[in-house]
């Protein structure tokens, strides 16, 4: 078999021995076994449970980030993709567009994979260097986000003043909401919201807010 | 010097250590002289270093708890508070006010104690037991944020079953951008915005939309 078929399979297995034990709890005996090899491979191949977990970590990492830039095409944007102008047949401006579809990703990708988005979610919780791995996928999906509200803010006729201003907080707070919504859905029992519904949640919360602002509209306590 | 009063010093001291070095390289040599106290004494009063962790998040835990309930005057209501009819010579229904008021103190708490939010916010990175002790941090805000948003939907005149349905999500979307604002606001260094320019972007941004989808607006990727 070849390495690369077999070191997938002690991730696939470790994601879902760390997602359902936790870091620590998590044993190398069942981890091997799931992966049908033995102990002894598992650690030629990833030499530690913390290069294991790291492993695990950078694979799920690396998943979600292009679960996200595939849906927003923010690959093939990169400058040249659909931008101001919409995309035909659909409301909204480009960057509004693939800021949707980009949420519906991560919410397909998240609910999909619920033991690798657990491994992502919680990995911090388990102190550094783990913690530093976290922080820096939420850093490239925030500059994400903060590029698409910019360009979307800007496609809606609002001055580049506003988009410097405001745009980085709202990102911030998107990104946020989009997190523990995630967290939010794959805890649930029943009633269990789709990935579309669960982007349209987080739209309907935060766009329309987003539109009456560029339009000029704040909430203000006294009106 | 009465024992209350040295624990204080020995807390002040250690959150503004956690804060600057991290759990694990925070130093109990550093926080006994900054406290001004031998360390045995430290370990005679707060056991260990975890101890101490776990002491330093829990006063901070209640110290954030409290401002915010305070901000939205939780404790006071408590079903005879200020609620549907409003704040008199305020816009929208008293929930509504609640909600502005708690994350004005949300901010304004997170700002002017940066140091105990920092260890906060960054305790479950430190594992267990730290990590549940945010965890119940953030379900007790979540649960308080719920409860006003479900009433503050009902005031504007929305169903039962909308508030049943949506405010769950909506909560956990708002309670995760809120977080991710604090640290956000705080990391600034230049054009720092005020806890109430900070607790309005969020309103701005979350419920100018909750206020649409209220009206039955939805936002639509075709519309």
């Amino acid at each position: 078999m070849p390495r690369e078929v077999r070191e997938r399979q002690m991730l696939d297995a470790a994601v879902a021995g760390f997602a359902r034990h936790g870091y620590q709890a998590a044993s190398m005996d069942d981890i091997a076994e799931e992966a049908g090899v033995s102990k002894p491979l598992v650690y030629l191949y990833l030499k530690s449970k913390e290069d294991l977990f790291t492993a695990c970590i950078r694979r799920e990492r690396a998943a979600l980030v292009e679960a996200v830039r595939g849906g927003t095409g923010a690959d093939r944007a990169d400058g040249d993709g659909p931008r101001a102008g919409g995309v035909p047949g659909s409301g909204g401006s480009g960057a509004e567009q693939q800021l949707w579809r980009g949420l519906c990703a991560f919410f397909a990708h998240t609910a999909a994979r619920p033991e690798g988005w657990s491994v992502l979610h919680r990995a911090h919780t388990q102190g550094e260097p783990f913690a530093r791995e976290v922080a820096g996928l939420r850093a490239e999906i925030t500059e994400l986000v903060t590029l698409l509200l910019g360009r979307a803010a800007v496609d809606a006729g609002c001055d580049e003043e506003f988009a410097e201003r405001e745009v980085s907080g709202l990102a911030h707070a998107m990104v946020g909401a989009a997190e523990s919504l995630a967290v939010w859905a794959n805890s649930r029992t029943d009633a269990v919201p789709s990935p579309k519904e669960t982007a349209a949640t987080l739209m309907n919360f935060c766009w329309t807010g987003l539109g009456q602002m560029i339009k000029g509209a704040r909430w203000s306590p006294h009106r």
